[in-house]
């Protein structure tokens, strides 16, 4: 499962990508500068654009690392564009590419935790449920809300992406 | 990982059921009509607010019954008010509550489909990692961004609700 919902965190990042795409051409087919985008918020105590992009992606990156006990190196959230986002977007793509199902072995009983917890910590298997799967979604939902909200022609199956569906019996 | 996923579901939808009475407080404080939230969009061209909670919680009602093979009866969708959302969202905890362990064994290779999929299929686990996890959580985070840009005071941590750590080493 760990295996599976990472490889499911790897497409949804490749369809981040593609939003920002199509967030370009809107920008460029209505004579505005698409990086605009990178500071709008939905609210003006909440983060903007830019920084839901790489929290979603550190959220991955960290995630993978605690679950697998290889060390990630911490990159600078510092990102001015929709193409320097769509290449922090694609480096996360490539680490995800760089892991095997071999290394997340052992990943619900691994023990997370973090200088800010003060010693508390928590299993791999709470870490993953309660931690990483619902901030992804949270900051990547918020990222399409933000591009929808500001006319981005995306939908529900720009979000979604392919799904594995079988072909019927013959 | 079904029933813990599952479980956290439930915590969320806690979350959610808050969320909605926060807003509820808030337009009280402010003298206007609490249920003028159940219309919001963030887009025209996307669904407000009522709708949101609604797919929320059938998408977690849904995806429990193709997993453990329960009939899951359908709803109406006729939901005016916050209370009644609310009421709804109570539904669903209440639904989870009555599932166990041994419900969802098997889930991961049961045979998933529906009318409009003519035949096409998905086993449970691909169904789960690809349209149930991700779904949820995206009709969740738009109903919490909807909230936040109408000025809603909802924050990160009430998005989370309480994490599973355990305590420091004496």
């Amino acid at each position: 499962m760990y295996t599976q919902t990472f490889a499911q965190f790897k497409k949804q990042l490749g369809q981040l990508d593609k939003w920002l795409g199509t967030a370009t051409d809107y920008a460029k087919s209505k004579n505005f500068d698409p990086d605009v985008f990178v500071t709008l918020r939905l609210a003006p105590d909440q983060f903007p654009l830019a920084r839901q992009v790489q929290i979603a992606c550190d959220t991955v990156k960290l995630g993978a690392g605690f679950l697998t006990g290889k060390p990630m190196t911490a990159q600078e959230d510092n990102e001015k564009t929709l193409a320097e986002l769509q290449a922090r977007v694609r480096s996360t793509i490539a680490l995800l590419d760089s892991l095997t199902a071999k290394d997340f072995e052992g990943a619900a009983t691994r023990v997370v935790s973090q200088p800010r917890w003060k010693g508390e910590w928590m299993t791999g298997a709470d870490y993953f449920v309660e931690h990483v799967v619902p901030n992804f979604y949270f900051h990547l939902t918020t990222t399409y809300a933000l591009l929808r909200h500001n006319g981005v022609s995306v939908g529900k199956r720009d979000y979604l992406g392919v799904q594995s569906k079988r072909p019927a019996a013959a």
